[in-house]
């Protein structure tokens, strides 16, 4: 009997998806990515600023590791501008601007870039109108845009006392409908409040994940932010996702146990370190970890394309090996 | 018997190249373009000044007119940014300044962008150099670059000492190569200054023009222009190609015989008027004349692709009616 295709759904943003989008894509599953919609920084914002087009920096990785077009299609979507006053702009962020341009819209220009592209899947933006992020500190400091909580190194000292997005914004209804009807739903990795976070802070994302029947997954990140996330543990994370969702729906986590190498975590240290398992041995977890080697090796086995992944980060996920994890999720039985 | 499919070879530029690809382009024939890089003007302008890229403008409405890709994709192409530090480039042109830097070679660039754009037949840039037109006047003025010589109307009452291309540049070998091979080769129309004879400045066309055994058609303008080439008959024209050629080879001339409306005429008065076919009988003349009605009806029966012709020039050819006139010349003691 011929098995139905399962449904995969990821919710992310920036590198992290763009990985993990590059190993699902050689799986016969149907694929669809959520992806944050509260970038503002770099080319993106600058384009937001100006043309008043909403942030294509995410989508644009989403759309090129599902790409089956030319490599020098995908070449052409992670080029950037060198000089100029093109300076900095990434050719495929242009693209997706001009088509919300010409389209009127900018989730259908993300269809007609898909066509373009020939991506396997979709690419959904969590929401299909601007919306910024705000984080009100504890001290009462209030940082305005994704890109200034990126770097902002307070957040783990002062303390959050909230996050929210203004206005507040409605999920794409396809987004919705997705979550509801997939088999395995898999959250980041990606950094935390960047990339994962906005999209909980969209109504309707996490009352969708309380409702769906789909296996729910969180793989870990490899290294935590320093000012940020410092000292997380693979708990800490999975406790704010939960807490965003309102239920504890996680009930799987991949978790890479391959030490990297003494030189990266070295290199890597000033603004990052290496998440533990846990700090005490956690009694009452709602949630299975898969433990499985699940990191890169040598930086010259990613291709040209994937160099936004590689310039970016040292220490990262194998797509390959992660998605392979991810697979064995979807087979009957085996967790 | 199967006939051999005919080579036709286009020499040109600008709009006026645009107009006749659109029409030819449905013909079973192996359509090459020979297009002008002289071009220094607008978003051009700029690509080369500040990226150091060859001139994209005058291949991309080439490559748009001959594209069998999608319909989004030929509106992306000639989707001009209105606001911000990216106000008034052409998509079309980063793309091809994309592909240039990506791939290190501005013909190379064109080849992919014709892949990615499906184009039927091949678009072949002139030269592979970068450089820039001079035309120096009788009065010992120097005008710099193409958009200089377009924009300055002392031309005429002046008059030319001699044009030149700084540095001097061979033609492409392609370029050379098909014209050698052609049954067909089509010059024109287009800005004469400007689109036309920057192609005859480049060393290597004018040889390869006499000595091809292709037949060698000039489309006649419709209209002068004004402070450039006022008053110019048909004869003019063709004279002047056949001295920038270095012999009497242009063999066929298509005019057109239709009357544009009186309001058209008058509406464009002021920058040009219509070409005369002569002005006393030429009872020397070293061609034969196509005369037909070749002048294009409503604007509104233009698509949005073709936009960039509609909104520069009022009286215009039809490509459909003078791709099929330069159809009959391929038949066999047609003319």
């Amino acid at each position: 009997m011929a098995e139905k295709i399962k449904k995969v759904v990821t919710i992310g943003g920036g590198t992290g998806s763009f990985m993990l989008l590059s190993g699902l894509k050689d799986y016969p599953i149907s694929l669809s990515a959520i992806v944050s919609m509260a970038d503002d920084g770099g080319s993106t914002g600058i384009l937001r600023d100006e043309l008043g087009v909403l942030p294509p920096g995410d989508v644009r990785q989403c759309l090129t590791a599902l790409s089956g077009a030319s490599d020098i299609m995908r070449r052409l979507m992670t080029y950037r501008f060198e000089e100029g006053g093109l300076r900095g702009h990434s050719f495929g962020n242009l693209l997706l601007s001009a088509l919300e341009k010409i389209t009127g819209n900018f989730s259908v220009g993300v269809e007609e870039a898909a066509k373009i592209l020939n991506i396997k899947g979709e690419v959904i933006p969590v929401a299909d109108e601007e919306v910024n992020l705000f984080m009100e500190l504890k001290n009462g400091a209030l940082i305005e845009g994704e890109d200034e909580v990126r770097h902002n190194f307070d957040i783990k000292k002062v303390g959050i006392k909230r996050s929210y997005l203004k206005p507040v914004v409605k999920a794409n209804k396809k987004a919705v409908r997705k979550i509801l009807e997939a088999d395995l739903v898999v959250i980041g990795p990606g950094d935390y409040y960047g990339s994962i976070m906005p999209n909980f802070l969209v109504q309707g994302i996490s009352e969708a994940l309380q409702k769906t029947r789909a296996v729910v997954v969180f793989n870990c990140n490899l290294v935590n932010r320093k000012g940020q996330t410092d000292d997380f543990t693979m708990d800490d994370y999975v406790n704010l996702i939960n807490q965003q969702i309102g239920k504890e729906r996680i009930e799987l986590v991949t978790f890479n146990t391959k030490k990297p190498d003494k030189n990266l975590i070295k290199k890597y240290e000033e603004e990052s370190m290496l998440i533990e398992f846990e700090k005490e041995k956690n009694k009452k977890r709602t949630y299975r970890v898969i433990k499985a080697d699940l990191l890169s090796g040598k930086r010259s086995r990613y291709s040209k394309a994937d160099a936004i992944a590689s310039m970016r980060a040292f220490i990262r996920h194998d797509s390959k090996k992660l998605a392979r994890v991810l697979m064995t999720i979807l087979e009957p039985g085996k967790h």
